[in-house]
Parts: structure tokens; C-alpha cells; sequence
């Protein structure tokens, strides 16, 4: 008999408000038959989010070679009205090149980083982004490249390598994404809190990275890195061009690497992102950059999709090999990230060309759920207006509205307000303290993806609620 | 600027010799234009085997379910001759059914541990295989069942979890999969080397585990779990169910959690597979169990697809909290594991019916498969006859043969030979020393995966390097 367990602390303690004690009484409420709207989590096509079809269609032939042929032969024999729904010739070309490129198929074990093909074009697609080989942006270097599970692995493992004993440090914003203070726990390292300004839209001042590092340094930690993630989760707001620079100005001065999350990059409704890697120009400071397959207009979260990009990887002291050489082998280890994922990564990163025939659906198709995602954010915002005390920072990306619920009745928390928000309208969201939150304020995230219908039934009884819960208008 | 990094030293030293300096060597040979044959993993697709087509045309439509109406229209359209190479009915209607449980397809997140109705057909599918509701095996639990991007998630959370302090360690036998010495490494416990009997092939006696033990708690290690690869890794070899009884007794007479590595237990040639869950039976020892869709006759490495099914889970001390709620936690963290390999789970898990359309060409392509590998490590066996001082011990299962070299010349290691067989004939191998072995041996893995028209090329040329290797006739 086995007896009981001393199991690993870190683990034990770790935390991760986004499936914590809310969601997990939304799911008990499922179970009972109540109907729930699942706003905790960035899950847009659990809400009905319709995938973007030419990365399916691909993503079809790849699994299934032998319909390429096919799919010529009958196209030639159907009548014009089933031809219609036919792949077109372009589609077909296209998961024919993504083959004899993959050699093998999706089945295989790819190189432990990814295939070659892949990380190139995630190159050429960052390059595109930043306006590289302009005057001092260096272009991508697929070598520095590494196709990951999500970027949720690419954080892990180098949190993993970054943390080398209990009193090596990370500066995180507050608030922040709990992936990383649970992975800072899961590695036995310090999580070290900075904070972005609320009220002038989530900005970064360097007298406020300063004075958490200065803070930090006076307790024997050591600071290895800070994570900034842009636009923001669980804020949502955009950052100015100017916050990133004074990040990038402050790691190079002390010696930071900065673990740039930047999934949202494409989740932007009228502002501008400018990535870490623009900002940097030809700068020396050490950046890893992460993407996914998870948000932006796809929102393919359950293929597990992502890549880091490192720049500048540091000298590993002590050691003849370097950064590069210690995220390949702990990818090796895992042998590879899923090949669909890997292939997804592709396909994002190689939209179909201007004119070709699938173009003129997918520009629809992206522009119709951005359009929609704005549209939803907006709807909330709005209700926001009707609610005493709520007020919300920022310009608005990523898909989360982080209003600030003002004074709650005393002795309440923002868990009891989202708590009782979820058993009285069904709405599921995470209470601001999930996320970390400035002393004395409260908060809750909520993902803007429900459809309009549904938001339109629900906003009203929030606003109700909300009152109520304040103690009547 | 970014100093120099002081880095974890658990990922500075940790080792994986599958993806090590002799596949290194490899890739460079096949850059500068040598052809290589990879036989140092197992990774049957990326030499050639051909994937099952009923799991692909499935998740080609879970990909694209937009074909499953087009292709019920284009059947009503196309010729006879066409209609052969259509979709049957039978796959239409599976994949719609998978769909319709999955309800948000497989671009959603899941729920972190996998979809209910994965977990429950894999259930079945252990069932099936333990002939459980007889006398004394017990049903298997869908809540017990976690999963998994590969096996390889599983070990290392399981791992993570057990492994609280420097002097926790876990017994592994060696030679092992280096996946495990990886692992412990990198969560900072003590590998503690257990031998199974070579010439016996490879079973495990109680006084080699006791021994491993007592030397373990000599040293001041408090040994919290024992790891089994049945069929081995890299040894091929099946475990007798007397030996699988023997860990059982062992790892209850001490309280250890037992971690049953199965990934192999569909590749058979002749030998009998007892799982570890057969069996326990009602026995009260904790289990884990891993499963893989990488490996059997499917070989689906690419798609990272796993499971864990964990039996007595221990109760964890000072926590209210149990071990399956340590693992859900870990789970929610990377969200969940890819979808696509879910998927291929439950394909594995629910093969087509007996008596429906692709039944037979199912069975037929299984059975090529495994009839394939088997011709091609007995072809590789008969070779080691005719090589002097090797001999090769167990009943074959996996994909791997381990041959003991015998007396190499005097200086040489099995590195030095594996190294140059390379640089000979193209034959990449990994030599004994990077899975460990018993002091004074030397070995080499080989998967036999190549076709057989290409070992036909390849074995002389093994056998003539050998003789010259060990010094002329």
C-alpha cells in the first residue's frame, strides 16, 4: 500500500485562477443544467468563433494526402453548382508544396525545434511585421526560432532555465497572466511584482520597473528577467511605443532578458502594436517573443500552436553551450511540439497571396471576427457606464475588459461579487485578485466573446445585478 | 547588454542521448549530402510507414466538417469508379459523431484533462485489453485518466510531482529510456539504477530491486517511486508477467508509486503483454500508467497524443488536495493538452467496428504493419549472427533491438563504434552508454523501422565494418 505522498511544494502551492474555484462552479452549475457563459478564458471558438476555412482546408489535405487527387478528379465531374464548394486549385497547391516540404506528413516526429520550412516562414512573417532590413531592424533568424505546445511551453521552459536556484527573481506586471506566477512557483524561483499605471491605460514608467527592482534587490533577490505582455492579459490595453522602449532601456541597463508575450499581436481595435523586436532595432538586450495559434482572428487554442523568438540569446556561464543550445535540448527531450500546431504556425504565417482565389473569404472571414470582437468589446464597455463605480483603462486589444469594480459593500471581495455574478446571470468570469491586482482596488476579467445576441440578454441583468449588489440605486 | 547567464544547472547537465552528439553527427553527414538511415528513434513514418487510413480520414473531417455533407452529395454524383476511393458512410457518420461530441470542434480548448468522452473510450479500451469485470480487476476510471501531449507530459508531470527535495529519488532500470534520466534531472532528484537480467532477457528479479534499494536508502535517498518499460526501452524486450508481479510485491512491501511506461504494449511479435493494471488487480498500489499514440502499429509520433491512467492515487501529506487534482492543476496550466492528438486517442481507443466497410482494409494495413516490423528485426537479428561477439537477449516487442557488442578493441567504446558504423554505412544508432548499461557491457540501440529492400543494402555492410571494427576475420 502506498503510503501518503510528500509531494513537491511547488507544486502544491501553485495557482491558476483562470480554471480555479469559478470556473470550476460554473462547470458544477453546467452539470446541473444551468446555462453558462464561459468569459474566463480566451476560448473563442467554445463560443462559437467559426475557424478561419482555408487554414482547415489545409489542414484537411495534410491529414488526408491521398483527397488531393481526388478532389482534382471530381472537381472535373461535379456539376457548377457543387463546384462551388469544391477546393480550388490554390488550396490544393498549396497543401501539395506544404507535403513535399514536410516529407514526411504530419505522422513524424519533426526536428526537435520544428521543420526548418516553418520557422523560415515564421521569419519572413515577423520581418513583414517589423518593416525589417529597414535602417536598424535586424531581420529574424529562423535559427533563433522555436516552434513550442502553445506559448504557454516556450514560457515554461525558459522560466525553466532562466531560474537557477530559491533566490533567482522575474519581474511580472500586476496584473498578469498566472501562467507566469505559476510557472515562477513550479521553477522554486521569486516572483517579483511591478506595476503598470491603471488610469493612464496600463502605461509603463521606469520610475515604477525601478522601484520594484530596487525593492527586489534589497531583499537578496536576484532579477534574471522581465515579462511584459502586449497587449495585455488581463488588462486588455495596448501598450504605447513609448513604454516599450523604457522596458527595453531598463534591461539593457541591468542586464534583464525580457520574455515579451505578445500573442495578442493581432487582437488590435484601432490601436497600433509596435513588438519588442521593432522596438529593439539593433540593440543588444536579450528578448524572446512569443506568438500562438491560440487568439489573434484564428483562435485555434486547442491545436497547441506557438513559437518564441530569441534575439540576442545570452552566454550561459560556465558552460560551452549556449541559450540556444539548452531550449533545443529540453525541446528534444519532449522530442517535438505537435506537427498540427507546427503546420498551423505555417499556415498563419503564409496567408493566402493577394488575388488568389481563397482571399477574398479569408479577408472576409478575418475581418468579420475582429470586427465582431470590437463590436462585443464595445457593448460591454457601454454597459460599464450603467454601473456605479466601474471604470476601465486602456485602448482596447486581446479579447479582455479589466474594469475596476470601485468600492465593493465591506467586507466583500471581487471573488464574492464574480462568484455571485455567476450564480445569479450564468456569466463567467475571474475576479481581479486571480490576476494579481494594486493593493486596496478590485477588478474582474471577462473575455469579450459572446455572441451580440447573448451579450444583449446578459449586460442588462449584470447591471441589475451590479446594483443589487452595491445596495440598490 | 545581457551578462552572462547563470543558468539552471538541472537543464545544463541534463542528457538525451536519442537526440544526442550521434544524431547530431547524422544531420550534419545528411546536410553535406550523405544518405542516413535514422534508425536512432522511433519514428516509423519518417521512414516510410504509411499511416492508418481510417484514423486520417477521420481527422481530415474533424479538421474540415464542412466535407461530410459535400462528400455525402459528391457519393450521389461520382461513377462507380470514383465512388471507390469516396468516403464510406460508415466514416461520414463516425466523424460526425465525433464532432458532435466535441461540440466546439477542435479549435476549442478542452477541458484541461481531455474531453469526457475520450477518457471514457479510453477506459473501454483498457478495459477490453485487462478483461476487467472479471474476478479481481477493477473497471477502469475516466476520472483517473489524464490527457497528454505524448507519454513524455506525463512522465515529466508525474515526475515533478513526486520528486519534493534533492533526496527524493526514482528507481528506473537500465538500461532506460533517457527521457527519464532527463526528467529527474531536471526536477533536481536522484536517478537510482535498477538491472534487469540481460541474459535472462530482461526480467526483473526481487533481489536486484531490493538491492538497488537498500543501496538507495544507504545513501541517505528517500526512494519514492519505481519506473517499468514494458515492452523495453531500449531493450525491446517483453516482460514476463512474473516479473511485472515481482515490482508489484515490491512496490507495495514499500510504499512506491509505480510508473508503468506502456507506450509499446500494441507492438508485439509473438510475446504476451500483462499490463501493470491487469496485474494489480484489487492490490492497493498507486499506478500510473502512460499510453501513446506515437508508437503501436499507428505511429502517429508527430501528433503528441498520450495518456496517463493513474490507479490508487496517494493522498498527499499536509494537503487537501489528492494527487489527481495535483495533476489536473499542472494540466490547467498548459490549458490542455493538443486536440488533434485527443482526437487520435480516441481513434486508438475505438477502432472501426468488426464487419463495417473499413474494417477490413483497417486490419489489413494493422497487420502489415506489425508483420513488417517483425520481418525486419528478424532480419536484423540473423545479421547479429554473423557479427562476432554480439548477441542480443529477450522476446522482441517495441521497435528496437539491443544487442550486447561483446570485447571491442581495447580503447574503443560503444560510442566510438556507433560513431563510426555512421560514417561507414549511413546507419544511425545510439550506442548503449546513452541509455546506461552495466558496467564492462556495451551496446547499441537500432529501431528496426528501415524498409526491407534498404536493410537488404545495409546489413552486409554492417556485418563486413564489424569484422574490420573488431580487427579482420
Amino acid at each position: 500500500m502506498t503510503r501518503e505522498l510528500v509531494a513537491n511544494s511547488n507544486v502544491v502551492e501553485m495557482e491558476y485562477a483562470v480554471r480555479g474555484p469559478i470556473p470550476k462552479r460554473a462547470a458544477e452549475m453546467a452539470r446541473e443544467g444551468r446555462s453558462i457563459i464561459p468569459c474566463n478564458i480566451g476560448n473563442p471558438q467554445a463560443l462559437g468563433q467559426r475557424p478561419i476555412s482555408f487554414y482547415r482546408q489545409v489542414l484537411g489535405l495534410l491529414e488526408d494526402p491521398s483527397r488531393i487527387e481526388r478532389e482534382r478528379s471530381l472537381a472535373r465531374l461535379a456539376s457548377s453548382a457543387e463546384e462551388a464548394e469544391a477546393l480550388s486549385e490554390y488550396v490544393l497547391d498549396y497543401g501539395e508544396r506544404m507535403l513535399n516540404e514536410l516529407g514526411t506528413g504530419l505522422g513524424a516526429y519533426s526536428e526537435s525545434k520544428g521543420p526548418a520550412f516553418i520557422r523560415q516562414a515564421v521569419a519572413r512573417f515577423i520581418d513583414r511585421r517589423d518593416g525589417a532590413g529597414g535602417a536598424r531592424i535586424r531581420p529574424s533568424d529562423p535559427e533563433g526560432i522555436f516552434l513550442t505546445n502553445g506559448a504557454s511551453e516556450a514560457v515554461k521552459n525558459a522560466l525553466e532555465i532562466l531560474i537557477a536556484g530559491p533566490a533567482d527573481g522575474v519581474m511580472i506586471p500586476i496584473p498578469q497572466y498566472p501562467l507566469y506566477s505559476a510557472v515562477i512557483k513550479r521553477c522554486g524561483g521569486v516572483q517579483v511584482d511591478y506595476y503598470p499605471d491603471e488610469e493612464s491605460g496600463w502605461t509603463l514608467e521606469r520610475g515604477a520597473l525601478e522601484e520594484s527592482l530596487a525593492g527586489a534587490r534589497a531583499k537578496g533577490v536576484t532579477v534574471k528577467a522581465i515579462v511584459v505582455i502586449n497587449p495585455g492579459n488581463p488588462t486588455g490595453a495596448i501598450l504605447p511605443v513609448a513604454s516599450v522602449r523604457e522596458v527595453i532601456d531598463f534591461a539593457a541597463e541591468h542586464g534583464l532578458v525580457v520574455l515579451a508575450d505578445e500573442v495578442y499581436q493581432e487582437n488590435l481595435y484601432g490601436g497600433e502594436f509596435v513588438s519588442f523586436a521593432r522596438a529593439l532595432g539593433d540593440r543588444e538586450v536579450a528578448l524572446l517573443s512569443m506568438h500562438s495559434a491560440s487568439k489573434g482572428y484564428y483562435g485555434e487554442c486547442g491545436r497547441r500552436g506557438g513559437y518564441v523568438e530569441v534575439r540576442n540569446p545570452p552566454a550561459i556561464q560556465g558552460s560551452a553551450v549556449g541559450f540556444l543550445e539548452l531550449l533545443e535540448k529540453q525541446a528534444s527531450v519532449s522530442l517535438c511540439s505537435t506537427t498540427t500546431g507546427q503546420a498551423l504556425m505555417y499556415l498563419l504565417a503564409s496567408p493566402p497571396e493577394e488575388g488568389s482565389e481563397p482571399r477574398a473569404r479569408f479577408d472576409a472571414e478575418r475581418e468579420g471576427i475582429l470586427k465582431a470582437l470590437h463590436d462585443k468589446a464595445t457593448m460591454i464597455k457601454a454597459a460599464f457606464a450603467d454601473m456605479r463605480g466601474v471604470e476601465c483603462f486602456g485602448k482596447v486589444g486581446a479579447m479582455y475588459l479589466f474594469p475596476r469594480l470601485g468600492s465593493l459593500p465591506a467586507g466583500t471581495t471581487d471573488f464574492d461579487y464574480c462568484m455571485s455574478l455567476l450564480e445569479r446571470t450564468g456569466l463567467c468570469t475571474v475576479n481581479g485578485a486571480g490576476f494579481g491586482q494594486a493593493a486596496g482596488t478590485q477588478h474582474l476579467r471577462i473575455a469579450f466573446l459572446p455572441d451580440v445576441d447573448l451579450l444583449e440578454r446578459v449586460l442588462p441583468r449584470w447591471v441589475d445585478f451590479h446594483d443589487e449588489y452595491l445596495g440598490g440605486a
